[in-house]
């Protein structure tokens, strides 16, 4: 069989494969996608677009207490995401053949800097990127282990487990409160579980700012999530309904399950690169700017590259950006250090930020004023009933520049957009205040705590 | 009693009018706020806020069939739009009192350039803002009047009378498929009320791009709304169970109730401005670039100075901008002609527009590209069973300049906010491309659409 020539070899078919493989055929290279599961990746089978669909489906906060149909309720919440998964897969799949995407079904192997095999196929290519993404991590405590979610009867699991849960907990605890860790306590609470979610870290959302980060932990009270900051956990022993968490601090928690939600690794397989000799460091393959690996040629994007935050969004923005190198193009675009990143908690409230909160932008020496804005005094918050919330604006105090936004509060997930695109643009508080926003809605909130930057800065 | 003397005084207390009483009193001025009814004017007491309440209160989509208490679910429902709008009266009257304005109950007259009279008060100043608002619009067809909404049975009336409306009729007419219209007849439906929604142009939402228009137009006739456009109202009589309302077109439709949304008009009352000559024209005042009448010192904003859109935060952006300039002090922000006013219609989908459509680009000579991007291929749409809708953005061939983005779908209210600032920026299609927006939120609908565009462009 007469080895076929590629212009670029994708490994992995999530948000950062497939759109690197669609950036490379919008500019007419000849470009092959290799997937050995399902296109779409964690993000569409098992992350963002599951949890999603599960959230949206889930009781209202205003739903009468729950009864003893909620179980049916979930099974068709979960029927549902099936169905959309699937959908949105067959979109996906659909736009990468049209663009000429070979869809290489299998799973790839580098066989050296120019060659990809696949089954007893051998692809050569001019350039390969490496995009084999993340799985769940783990933490070292009693009885935890990485295989705890293969037994039948299963108590510890991951947001994967979580998924494809058959039946509602009575109780739950989540360890770690990242983004996934916060969603899933929004989303078990709303099914009547007892949920208690417990971070070793001083805050939820470590990564996030603190007045936001407890905007959300005052409002999952209030809903009667139990929330341990500053904790972690030791181990857990079965008990009598199922197992007893105790936690460094002496406290424990009685439960019936327990979700690991502590953050995802990537996914790199020795047999996946053993022809060629990449560089790895803290298990994550080490890239440079243009995401280009040690070996030429070799790219790697995102949540195999590591860093603070493995999202798919920043893998898309890799993906794009490596894929136009590797065809040797330049790109517009920023590169690793420069890209601005957002990232989202689809709870209710939504937390979404971008950008340096004050305290990492005074780490850093910068000087800089911190505006902000209540939901509360917003005309859609309130006639939506959701005028719970705050948006921050951080800008330098020479120049008015924005150089973070931060928000907790409905439709923070959609505001970042126009936060992220004004501050790729260089935009100031001045621009901000000094554009016409629409009312009533709750994007006001960015223009008051922009004018709020600029009282300060009088 | 002595005579007060002000910086300036600003009559009509409405978002034009307390926007330019904050904005000078956040530059230390001696402001007075004349207002003889309640702090907020039509927009919070009889438009933007009321409306988007009930809408959020209404029966939602999926609900099942209406049964007999839709009439108590819209009592509760006025009941909860007037506590928000009592709550944000009162947050806002604190506001005001704390920026250090003067609010004056009354109506102002303007004695002269120089003075305005409330009561047996004269307030003397150096500067006078006119914000006194607009009032529903009539048209000439036979049956309908004036007056008719002080019928005590009335059948015919404007948005105010709706929002008070006691019981829910059986069937509506809607006359006008401008914002408030398509907001009512959206809200109605809701409540199982059968709906005629007219527009005597050949589209609803005529000020929209005719796409964008369509799309809401199949959605409303989707679940049930009769849509009728290009054929104007000839009158209407008394029939057996309410009115006959016959149109140019020779067609009919029988109906308990009509409501007339034939737009706004300005309020001017001649015996407010009878103390100064400013000029009038098409029965809006005359003003400059800078909102200034052909009186010095006297300037007017909002509704009452006309033009295409009659909107909160038009007014608010030009109270803003006229308050600056009474002030002597120069703004940064744009001026009359210059501005980017985005317009929202709160039906669902979602309607947002902002800038130029690709045939009004045309029509001024400009050269340009347009791009689209369909909800259905979105994450978070197909997620949250939002998936009907769709973004368009225009941009010029030469520079990749965006100048018009229009959107029907999912959250287009709180995404025109992104495009409104990028345009602001001066920013291209190939910044908005270059941008990471967060996956998944609809905003990426806006990233995809410029991407159709940079590939036109290339």
């Amino acid at each position: 069989m007469a080895a076929e020539r590629y212009n670029l070899i994708v490994l992995g078919g999530g948000p950062g494969g497939y759109t690197a493989a669609l950036t490379a055929a919008r500019h007419k290279a000849r470009v092959a996608l290799v997937e050995a599961q399902a296109i779409g990746g964690t993000c569409l089978h098992w992350g963002c677009i599951p949890v999603k669909s599960l959230l949206h489906s889930a009781p209202t906060l205003d739903s009468p207490t729950p009864g003893g149909d909620w179980g049916t309720h979930w099974k068709a919440s979960q029927k549902r995401m099936r169905e959309q998964v699937s959908a949105l897969m067959q979109g996906l799949t659909k736009t990468l053949k049209q663009a000429g995407v070979a869809l290489v079904e299998g799973k790839g192997y580098v066989a050296s800097p120019n060659s990809v095999r696949v089954g007893g196929a051998l692809l050569e290519t001019d350039a390969i990127i490496l995009a084999t993404g993340s799985k769940p991590a783990t933490i070292p405590a009693a009885g935890l282990g990485d295989e705890s979610s293969s037994l039948e009867n299963w108590v510890v699991g991951n947001s994967n487990d979580f998924l494809s849960l058959d039946d509602l907990p009575k109780s739950l605890l989540i360890v770690g409160a990242g983004a996934i860790g916060c969603e899933f306590a929004d989303l078990m609470k709303r099914y009547g579980v007892e949920v208690c979610l417990a971070e070793m870290l001083p805050q939820i959302l470590p990564h996030f700012d603190m007045q936001i980060a407890q905007t959300l932990s005052r409002s999952f009270k209030k809903r009667g999530i139990e929330v341990r900051t500053g904790t972690g956990l030791n181990g857990i022993t079965p008990d009598r309904s199922g197992v007893l968490a105790t936690f460094q601090d002496g406290s424990s928690f009685s439960t019936d399950r327990v979700l690991v939600a502590v953050g995802r690794k990537p996914r790199i397989e020795d047999e996946v690169i053993a022809g060629v000799n990449i560089e790895i460091s803290d298990g994550a393959v080490v890239v440079n700017e243009h995401f280009q690996t040690s070996v030429p040629n070799l790219f790697a994007v995102g949540d195999m590259i590591g860093g603070a935050y493995l999202l798919a969004h920043a893998a898309e923005a890799q993906g794009e950006h490596a894929a136009l190198t590797a065809l040797g193009m330049t790109t517009s675009g920023k590169s690793r250090s420069t890209m601005l990143i957002p990232a989202c908690v689809y709870t209710e409230p939504e937390v979404a930020t971008v950008g340096l909160s004050r305290d990492q932008a005074k780490a850093k020496g910068l000087e800089c004023v911190e505006g902000k804005a209540y939901y509360l005094a917003n005309g859609r918050a309130v006639a939506t009933e959701q005028a719970e919330g705050v948006a921050k604006v951080v800008a330098q105090s020479k120049t008015g520049q924005v150089i973070g936004v931060h928000i907790c509060g409905a439709f923070a997930t959609e505001l970042i957009a126009a936060a992220t695109l004004a501050m790729n643009l260089n935009g100031t508080v001045a621009d901000m205040a000094g554009t016409v926003w629409a009312h009533p809605t709750c994007s006001e909130v960015l223009k008051q705590a922009a004018l709020s930057c600029l009282d300060q800065l009088k």
